[in-house]
């Protein structure tokens, strides 16, 4: 197996290094040009291939399938039948195979997952129309997520692990002094892993947010039982698939991990969370679940759940710039990205400009009204940034985000997508409220709306978005202000509360991305998760170092 | 303050690389020698002047004081009485004062703790005879246990969190190249501590386990309360008032750190513990308390609770080596050590011995009887390594060993101190059961009280041994074989549930110690606790990786 090892260990050494030094780097490329001319009609032939039909895994025991997947640009069932398992199969599945795998090396294990991933490096078409069909992502940013930053986000994992798990030398020669004696001891290190995992996938990012757990878990030693929501099963099925067959050519048992598809009327996750066999459990959803699954006790949880986020407007060189940046961050897949901002503190007395000059509030919110609407009626730009709405129910709240009681300053405008007419679309609602009307901003309104809170000035800006952090999570905030004490200042309070700033960003880059490699995503500091991508707690709490002694 | 830094720069970085290297290294001489001739003199002066007065600390608005340390040794009180205060007043000390050191950098953090470790250095005998007149600890392991061995475990953990610390770059510049352009942004990285820690002590190491934990705590940017066990303070209240004058003496807060003494009658642990604003617990005691200290919700706790440990005996090359090392395993402090071998599995067929030679069952056990009898009964050794008991519950508990329900093989042997008439001295009681019998070794046996189980054979020894690790925990394993592949089988069992084995150990090595810089203590991974000194993971889940970005 060790042939897998020297075949990617140049990337694995690339990759350690990349999280050590931070600077940009992507193993993936991300354009989808660089995946070769045939690469989207292949992919949407692969993809077209699997539809109505049963998804072949090499996992054992199963029993009848499920399915239930829908696409959100058709609204037609795909009719993929996954295998399925009972609890118990999978439980005693895994148990086996964690014999085997438990005994494995770290080099082995590095070699055969970073080889599942160059396995599945020409099948990024195909996972990205998989993911545009269940999560209504845009094409662009379905194969960007799902394949080249998902495959990064685990890379980055598997060498944070290596990082970690090589951390201490496997053998010493242990040699105390005594004065006229000295005692001597061999001694090892070992990292033993803790067992079954459970990997908790969500609906709208179905590989980036599974595979850092699933990889994490996999280099570490343990077996993993991965739980997608029954929504959008088919992108990370891939990656399981793939996985699966990488193991079993290195003869190693494919059910080292298993998918555990499952049906809305008929939920695995909490069987499986609160089975006892299962010791590590990665989620990421709604806060209740999540909330439940950080109770659940004698097990190690790693959660990213809901959470708030803020822009702090204060001053800004080119306050048209901002808005737009802005505009485009809470459009893009309308506002399903959980680090997309949701609250836009802005003082009452406007935004100061350079020269002296002043920005006034109303202003202000006429212009990111305006570019908004700019966007989302720009026919080459609209429907692709909005993508389309994944689950109903986040349409719904969002259409009536106009009865949460606060006043509408832009209603969502119709945009129709040009390739898909029953596509679920919804543009950004825009509400806007006082500071002391906190009932309407003190919640997650998951979807495309958004809430202008008027504040008295920037300070009062900075404590309502440091509460909301602090009571209810935060995974980013973005801030303007070409005030350096300012800066230094909404830095230092929301960082505080963990979680971190993008200072003025705008132009081609938004609060709403984190870079592999470069970005922790989720701080695990604050309600919105207790993880983070990739930290070496993200990993080190998947195994325990034992030291061993012994005499000559 | 970075004279601090640069004046204890070489003894971090020695500590670094012993903590990755993990071969023998002290930075504190553990012989009582070594600190001078006219040190044990010294130290008993200053402990004696201690006596009958109220301790002195910095910290502020105290009010009264508390104190009821009785010497296990003259049964005397030691009349010291400590600062006491409310628990609100101990939250808003450490509240305003972790608003300053939260904004201190690890180089200040680093440099001013070894400091505190460096002026506690001429205290080892003090400490010592503090630490023998609470605990009943014998003089040496007092001074060892309390002074040098703390002290390195203390600075083992600032080299591990300045390691974790500085893992990432405080600044990079990244650059995404975009085709024709390309997207810069400043970013950094910042370790932002949790708040405030409570380190809640035990009363047989009163240093040598709450250190750790509070040396993480600080070193990490957090404030912590020490919340010593009432009957065993003096000892971490030097540590504590050497951390405030450094604290001091450089312009910091002194209520950084500070003692929250009580008394029996009103314990304020649980008051502290469910405090919202207490974020990080240290706990060393027994499980029960250990269990509801992991059970609080929104806190991050770092356990060593009880555990069962065993001796496992497959073969030896001479079997009264042996039993020699074992009997002064369990006589060592009277077993009140958490790493004292407790349980003993013996196969019924016997010991294999070299050439063919079997030891009896029967034969094994009168040796082992016959070994700590004789060395019990050694007037320079006896009540010396038994010390004194320091729980007058644990006394009554080992003179009731015979009502276990279990054959008893050796009745304590009556040992007089020479020293102390009234030191509440215990031999060890060796009772014999079957393995059917698991009522009787099923429970920690704290203090001097030793089961041997007659076992089938060695596997049902491991299995035995493992089942007891796996539900009750264990922080240690003893095993005695000559075949090499039983070696490993006793190895990969007793590690797949996360507890440490030390193989064939004879002479001047014992089970029940853990070397600073090179044996992890506790490994975190079973019930006998849920952290280890000292792992990466001891140190990173007690601040929050924070990445901001900014345009340039």
């Amino acid at each position: 197996m060790f042939h897998l090892f020297d075949q990617h260990r140049n990337a694995l050494e690339r990759a350690v290094k990349a999280v050590h030094e931070r600077v940009f780097y992507a193993h993936f490329p991300e354009h989808p040009a660089a995946y070769g001319e045939t690469g989207l009609a292949d992919g949407k032939a692969a993809f077209e291939g699997q539809l109505n039909q049963t998804f072949s895994l090499l996992q054992t025991d199963t029993s009848g399938s499920v399915g239930e997947e829908v696409s959100p640009y058709t609204g037609q069932p795909l009719g993929v039948q996954y295998p399925a398992a009972t609890v118990e199969v999978l439980i005693k599945n895994a148990q086996n195979a964690f014999d085997t795998w438990r005994h494995s090396s770290v080099q082995e294990r590095a070699g055969l997952l970073i080889e599942s991933l160059e396995r599945l490096r020409p099948r990024f078409h195909e996972i990205a129309q998989a993911t545009q069909h269940t999560t209504g992502q845009s094409y662009m940013m379905s194969f960007q997520a799902s394949g080249p930053h998902a495959a990064d986000r685990a890379l980055e994992t598997i060498a944070v692990a290596y990082d970690e798990l090589t951390h201490y030398p496997e053998n010493v020669r242990w040699e105390k002094p005594m004065g006229k004696i000295a005692v001597v001891l061999d001694k090892t290190y070992k990292p033993i892993p803790k067992g079954i995992g459970l990997v908790i996938g969500c609906s709208t990012f179905p590989t980036w947010n599974t595979v850092p757990g699933l990889y994490a878990d996999l280099m570490t030693g343990n077996v993993a039982i991965v739980k997608p929501h029954p929504k959008a099963v088919l992108p990370i099925a891939i990656f399981i698939a793939e996985l699966q067959n990488v193991l079993r050519d290195n003869g190693f048992d494919p059910n080292i991990v298993q998918l555990a598809a499952d049906e809305s009327s008929n939920l695995l996750t909490k069987t499986l969370a609160e089975h006892p066999a299962v010791r590590l459990i990665d989620y990421t959803g709604g806060s209740k679940f999540g909330d439940y699954i950080e109770s659940l006790p004698n097990k190690t949880s790693f959660t990213e759940k809901a959470g708030i986020n803020s822009v702090i407007i204060d001053s800004a060189r080119d306050i048209r710039e901002v808005m737009r940046n802005l505009a485009f961050s809470v459009s893009l897949y309308s506002g399903q990205m959980c680090t997309a901002p949701q609250n836009f503190f802005i003082p009452a007395h406007g935004i100061a400009l350079p020269d002296g000059e002043v920005c006034s509030y109303d202003d202000a919110v006429a212009l990111l009204r305006n570019e908004i609407s700019s966007l989302v009626l720009n026919p080459k730009m609209g429907a692709g940034t909005l993508g389309a709405i994944q689950n109903p129910d986040t349409l719904t709240r969002a259409e009536n985000a106009a009865q949460l009681g606060a006043k509408v300053l832009l209603s969502p405008i119709a945009v129709k997508n040009a390739e898909y007419d029953n596509a679920r679309v919804c543009a950004p609602t825009v509400l806007e409220t006082t500071a002391a009307d906190s009932a309407v901003y003190e919640q997650e309104l998951f979807g495309p709306v958004l809430v202008v809170v008027k504040t008295n000035d920037t300070q009062h800006s900075i404590a309502l978005a440091k509460a909301m952090a602090a009571k209810h999570g935060a995974i980013t905030c973005a801030a303007y202000t070409t005030n350096a004490e300012t800066a230094a200042r909404i830095t230092d309070e929301m960082n505080a509360v963990f979680a971190p700033v993008s200072l003025n960003l705008i132009g081609f880059i938004w609060v709403n991305q984190h870079a592999a490699f470069s970005d922790f995503h989720v701080t695990g500091g604050n309600p919105a998760g207790n993880a983070s991508f990739t930290d070496s707690a993200y990993v080190c709490k998947r195994f325990v170092w034992v030291g061993n002694r012994r005499t000559l």
